[in-house]
């Protein structure tokens, strides 16, 4: 498979290595919101969170509180933001499933230009959850 | 405690309820990106990543993968984004822990408009992997 994320997990193609375990590696990101921008890894190849590897997704999170905790303390960073994109129109650019821990520091000028949306009422709104709701029965 | 987010889950204060289970709601965000925008809340209160539930850590994952499935059978989105916010620098607004499901949609305009930086060589990124590295021993 010609996947860039699978050919750094083998080492055929170096990075900048932050963390590594069995299930996972933590590389920098080579295009960084700020420096120590690091992005966690499972070595098993999946396309993103819709078809999350089970064990993987029971191991994930608490390994991202490890670096989130570790960046804290290497960088003394004010902030911290855990992203993932999932599928192009959500940003994703690597289609082996990797989420980001970005760095952020006070008037960083980072801004996410969102124009957020409004319900035009409660009802709407009950009826979007209700939407969701109904397919998690 | 004043938190707004412990009174959604006692039922307080009303919310627009996508999922419930023991540890966890989930809730629709109301200033959405885009409709059916939703928060996952772990019901324990903690305040971000960095001090995260260790049991709520290994639970809370597997609980986004199922949401995000939902979402995306429901609102049929082309993407979606997870994001946590950790501290104000980070853009967090709310001291109860919570995690973002938003939907996303092909060329709905919605930009993180972030100038990126650059690692000035190989040996400052090696470094910068070294330093978070360490904390992590
Ligand atoms: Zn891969
Ligand atoms: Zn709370």
């Amino acid at each position: 498979m010609d996947c860039i994320f699978c050919k750094i997990i083998s080492g055929e193609i170096p990075s900048a290595k932050v963390y590594e375990d069995d299930d996972f590696i933590a590389i920098l990101d080579i295009r960084p919101v700020h420096l120590g921008h690091t992005l966690l890894i499972p070595k098993k190849h999946f396309r993103n969170i819709y078809d999350t590897d089970k064990e993987i997704g029971e191991k994930i999170y608490p390994v991202l509180v490890k670096l989130a905790n570790a960046i804290k303390s290497a960088l003394n960073c004010d902030g911290l933001n855990i992203v993932q994109n999932n599928e192009p129109a959500g940003g994703q650019e690597v289609f082996h499933s990797h989420i980001h821990l970005i760095p952020r520091y006070e008037n960083d000028g980072i801004r996410f230009a969102i124009k957020h949306k409004q319900y035009e009422s409660n009802e709407q709104m009950a009826e979007f959850a209700k939407k969701i709701a109904n397919k998690l029965k």
